[in-house]
């Protein structure tokens, strides 16, 4: 899409010369034919080392667009934002693409669906009613139990395994919002990378990344009816027990447990070998490895065990 | 149906003149062609102004039925109804209703299915191992996912995208139980209706109504993994975060957020503008608009903050 | 598979004479065909009595294996256990099983995939993108609604209902992991039993065991996007409402009730007629029957009230 007539769009003002905008992208990953925005001032610090082509801003943040990259000025970035992801969305099936690619020894259902430009290793099996969108690509000896959807343009590893009903590659949950209280959908164009021997129980849900890759490290282990948002990273080897959550853009170290019902807050990063007691809310990012965590508000487990029993003494 | 079969069914005594009873229902909605049932005391003050045809009650509640209708007395009128709920459910499938109609420029993927009576509009995207269910109907420009079910007699708008694994119209968690235990099913002859522009992520359920609808309104966004029970009512572009839920009937006024893992009880009115935090735990009904809630007793949030703070302060 | 491959594979010695081992299974339930392991101490008293014909131990279990049973000595005997279980793992899908029985009435669509070896009873429904596995057996007049999944080798009653994109039988969430924190996968090669007159909602995940069977029992009642571990066992007519779920091998006594978010740890038991509200966390086992709890740490409901209105006035 060219910066003319993404101005025109998004009701910018543009007299300069046009040329191709390629993606859109954060203001620190935006290459120099990408469109980055900003949508929130803690963001401003990142304006002036961005490489981005052009910026969205508003007439406050203005003034931070270095030289030589386009400011298009709207009144809110955000939903701007929104309303061009859309023309950068691919299409969700694309039959243009080539017949998909199936490994040596892999068995795939009749009753799968596997999508144009899609890439199967060698001695997979696809079981029925399972489908893998255009574009994405499995390693070898990966196993996908029936009615599993995978969006496209994800990737897989080898020696996966990933149980029935779970959702790879679903958008993230993002969307802007204006004064009238209405939302626009925020296209999720990026993708899920899911690298080798990772298991993924039945009904789990992991979204891609708005821009990016949301990541699921090498190793992993996850339950059942787990919630893993946008752009987290899952270090390697990390547990994830039933029912547990990852707000969006979490990262996790390598070796982090989280316990049943157990949830994080979005953005933060865990230490390596962190162990999150069940139902534990993580609000906050832990930079010390190897302790464990209780509570919401989260302590540390003995901290709340501890203050669990004074409270039930308070009942005596 | 008719009245002399269905008290002969529950072993109602009825020696009046036959008649055609249509469908049961709440008696608040019940039409005179209609039969409902008292299965709470608390309802008993609905009886006298209930329009129904015929109502089921027990020795206690028979003396409030008003004249001109009939009391069909049990002992267990709530067990009754749920016998009598079955011989009103629609088949599963009705192979008798008319071909599925398909609007123009939508794309229904060869391994979908739409079951008869059911209506597309016009450029759906529906894709592979989707079920849309008898005489279900879309509106336009709507994309559903893979592995999505719709049940049947559900609507859905335009504009909306329900994403993969997600369950439209299951039956709600409805059942009597008698003095022995046991339980016997209610059969969930309601549906959903999900206006425009709606986003539902990926493994969420949505439950059918027993009576009525369970309506998502105009503009509501909710995440993966979220419980919406039967009859509820969601306002125009509330915002249901990842693994909340909502027990049976509880109504959410407009711009109403449900953060990650809250949920409510049943029965509630939620006013419009509320927030509920991560994890909130919501047990009564919310008159005040446009404030912010969290904890389990639930509280106003900064007073949860507050409170939380004490109590780190209690281990020290 | 024959003890010497088995000593080979794992590393341990063994020069007696070669016979072949069935199965896995544990101390207590191995037959005199069966290998066992020791991967905790607390089992110690349980391999005196075990009729297994061999048993994984480590240096300091070796000495309690009685005379007549093989010793097989390995630094890591869980590890060892999780490499041979897929040794033992059957088929995904095995074509050399026989066409699959339909009972007389039933209704199987033909979008449904019946894997080799299952039997289905007389009167069912299964709707399309349902998956029955291979040697599952399903009972007389049950319904499966679309998108569901039943793994191999489980057993469902008649009269039950399970509604969409639930998941039966997929693997229980096992794996050892060694001192570098890398993790093997535990092959599940129990199954799921479910037994007549049971309801499940919609993204329900109910995974097999590891040896032995995960069981429902007779009218039990389970909502949508509820977690049940390997090797539980629920007992007859109870009720799992949302998001509940129950950590591996608990065993819940008759007519319990799980509220909405409830959960349960491993391993426990829970009397008959026990009421959980909603949100409770279960860590320990309950004897007691017909007693109403909450909270978590959980205690008696009344007094977690007692105890939340003590705490709502500290903030006054």
């Amino acid at each position: 899409m060219d910066i003319q007539s993404i101005a025109s769009l998004i009701g910018a003002e543009y007299t300069g010369e046009n040329f191709e905008i390629t993606a859109m992208n954060t203001l620190k990953d935006a290459s120099a034919s990408e469109l980055s925005f900003v949508a929130n001032s803690k963001y401003v610090k990142d304006i002036q080392t961005s490489k981005a082509a052009a910026i969205i801003v508003d007439t406050k943040t203005q003034e931070f667009v270095p030289e030589g990259c386009v400011a298009l000025v709207v009144q809110n970035p955000y939903w701007e934002m929104a309303v061009l992801s859309k023309k950068f969305a691919p299409l969700i099936e694309d039959e243009s693409l080539p017949e998909p690619i199936i490994g040596e020894g892999s068995k795939i259902s009749n009753k799968a669906e596997i999508a144009k430009g899609a890439v199967i290793g060698k001695n997979c099996t696809i079981l029925a009613h399972s489908y893998i969108g255009c574009n994405t690509v499995i390693g070898d000896n990966t196993v996908i139990y029936p009615n599993v959807t995978v969006y496209r343009d994800c990737m897989i590893g080898s020696d996966c395994m990933i149980h029935a009903n779970t959702t790879i590659g679903s958008d993230g949950f993002g969307f802007a919002t204006n004064a009238m209280g209405e939302h626009k959908k925020i296209y999720q164009n990026g993708n899920v990378i899911i690298e080798d021997d990772v298991e993924i129980g039945s009904s789990t849900t992991i979204d891609r990344a708005v821009f990016g890759a949301t990541r699921i490290k090498k190793g992993v282990r996850i339950d059942n009816l787990v919630q893993i948002g946008h752009n987290c990273e899952v270090g390697e080897y990390s547990v994830l027990v039933a029912q547990s959550g990852l707000a969006g853009s979490t990262k996790l170290g390598r070796n982090v447990v989280m316990g049943g019902q157990s949830a994080t807050a979005g953005h933060l990063e865990i230490a390596p070998f962190t162990k999150f007691a069940a139902r534990s809310g993580v609000t906050k990012s832990i930079t010390q490895s190897g302790l464990t965590y209780g509570g919401f508000p989260l302590m540390e487990h003995k901290l709340w065990l501890k203050l669990q029993a004074k409270l039930a003494r308070l009942i005596k």
